[in-house]
């Protein structure tokens, strides 16, 4: 509830009835008006530009108007209106100090510990609360489990239909995960695969992945998923030069199994915003390409953490394992959670297909499912 | 030519018969053997763990063999032998200062009097040489046109699989930009539309979009292409402290134009590597959120940065602008090059069909056409 306004010509100040105060300068304000020759109804799209605010702008008059802000913008002499709620809203006046290595709201890190979270094909398909549990896991954990669904090629499309788009690439729209005699990835052999993100050499990397899986009576095999920014966190707080180093210099990814791919990116394994929040992990050893962006003198510290990382990302203390049946699948967010598996071989067959999609489409279902229903969100 | 070799457990020293050194560490050179056993014939990725180095490893021996070096490491007693010409390749013993700022080797940043680059539809379809140089413009000034193609609906997803993947999204495969009578998003009017990126409230952003002509009888709706990182140059020269600003604190987008939509994105309007190079731009007046994670008394000092960098991109010296015939299209690197239009009503139609891809795409077949016929690409 706003109990007062005052204002300079550039900076316009709330108190509240709780005691608490937010100033806004006259050009933010300017700028995000909500009126309708500012913000287009219907789309909500901004029709004004920078530019289209006046160099010269103050603030005229300020005041309550209901639980509302007035303001008066000089030399237009243009009044708009702010409800109270919108103002908290989007107040910035406020600590903006994080600790490195921070995490976004609603993201929770985890362990070995977790009760893995999972939907039920049949209900993420027709309930629309399990749908958007599901997707809410997704967002807070990075993974979640699917099962209950179909043993039949192509169903992770379907998948991939409940929240957004496929990412095709070079892989096709979806690839086959099985053993090849010629493989032109070793995720296509019986091999055993470190905990990794896939596609570093990609740039942007496709944000999620979807594992289904059609048959896997074979001895071994089994999955297993790694909390990234999990494993991020413990560098940092065991050796926080070390966590600088991998997220302060570029590292290099190459994937050239294939005639006429040639894909090549350089970012870091530990990507951070401008302001320190955990944004991505990339680690993949089959694809890390030689390292030439750290200086020599850096470069066995930044060794040395890398290899602290890894063994932080295979310690059983941290993964989720699980065997898929077939009509299982699970999703990962791959700018977050690692991805395993155990070798296998001898009698039986593993069979799984695998597609890419990206986050933002999972994230707007998920935030347009909240906005409509957001007392079932609770 | 390599002249002489050094070595200490941990250290190899590289003289070279230039008078040039470089030296390699231990781990390095183990982690980057190019042995059959750490590196998949075929496929060449990578069969080892860093945990499978072993933490005491040291340098047993290292000497010159033939043009090559010939390292022993030990515990492994495991000898491998890197060519001089892919450790000069390689080299990381080097200056690693840049300005920030710094642009990627074969990035070349322009103004208005650049010559637009492009290619014609029938050349870049039959020729692989004009189909290279087409896909190395767009890798070196962000975009390039495409002339002489037909005034067919869905021509521009031809475009796209020159190269690879279109991006679906909510507005489809592809989308077409044209006056509608509710418009979902101010593209879709006659609207004249600032200099911007597309989408940057998406993450990650689509990194390549096609514009492609159907119609264009309209009076106005000239195109106008802009290199966002020559106008961030600009800012970095005029205003070092308004580009850190602007590099240092994310900004926010959003869009929720459309039913079962709500896309939000918390990214810099200029995105650096950790080493400073630059990234990414986002730019768009429609679609910027309120900003609230810059602090309050940095607040006017970013919005006089936001200011002047749309100066730049505004400023008539900075775009190249052309108005597009039917049969003609242009494709932009969307994380570089600001594209806008001017307004248009009247007499006449103006059609387009836009679509989004990805630079993974476009740089590896051009990366893969370039390693096979690399006398053509001098």
């Amino acid at each position: 509830m706003l109990r007062q306004v005052t204002h300079t010509d550039r900076i316009v100040t709330l108190d509240y009835a709780n005691g608490a105060t937010a100033r806004f300068h006259a050009v933010w304000l300017r700028d995000n008006a909500l009126d309708p020759t500012t913000r287009a109804p219907g789309n909500g799209q901004r029709l004004i530009t920078i530019g289209d605010i006046p160099a010269g702008l103050s603030i005229g008059a300020a005041a309550l108007a209901g639980d509302a802000l007035s303001v008066t913008f000089l030399p237009e002499n243009k009044t708009v209106t702010f409800p109270a709620d919108w103002l908290a809203a989007h107040a910035y006046d406020r600590d903006h100090d994080h600790p490195i290595g921070w995490t976004a709201p609603g993201i929770t890190t985890w362990e070995s510990a977790i009760a893995a979270p999972g939907g039920d094909w049949t209900a993420v398909h027709t309930n629309p609360a399990a749908k958007r549990d599901w997707l809410a896991a997704v967002a807070e954990f990075g993974f979640a489990r699917l099962t209950g669904g179909p043993a039949e090629p192509g169903a992770l499309l379907k998948v991939a239909d409940l929240f957004g788009y496929v990412r095709e690439t070079n892989y096709g729209r979806y690839f086959e995960v099985r053993t090849e005699v010629n493989p032109t990835n070793l995720a296509y052999t019986g091999l055993g695969l470190q905990a990794h993100t896939d596609n570093p050499y990609r740039d942007p990397v496709p944000t999620l992945q979807i594992l289904y899986c059609l048959e896997n009576s074979a001895e071994g095999g089994d999955s297993i998923v790694v909390d990234g920014f999990r494993a991020a966190e413990r560098l940092r707080d065991a050796n926080p030069e070390g966590f600088a180093l991998l997220a302060g210099y570029p590292a290099r990814f190459e994937y050239r199994g294939s005639d006429g791919v040639c894909l090549r990116a350089r970012r870091p394994m530990i990507e951070l915003s401008p302001d320190g929040q955990l944004v991505a992990i990339r680690f993949n050893n089959r694809s890390s390409a030689p390292f030439v962006d750290i200086p020599f003198d850096k470069m066995e510290a930044y060794y040395a953490a890398y290899r602290q990382l890894a063994e932080f990302i295979d310690d059983p203390a941290m993964g989720v394992a699980f065997k898929l049946e077939p009509g299982e699948s699970f999703i990962v967010d791959n700018t977050r959670v690692l991805h395993a598996r155990t070798g296998y071989s001898g009698a039986g067959s593993r069979w799984l297909q695998g597609c890419y999609a990206d986050k933002d489409g999972l994230l707007s279902t998920l935030a347009a499912m909240e906005a409509t229903a957001p007392e079932a969100a609770e």
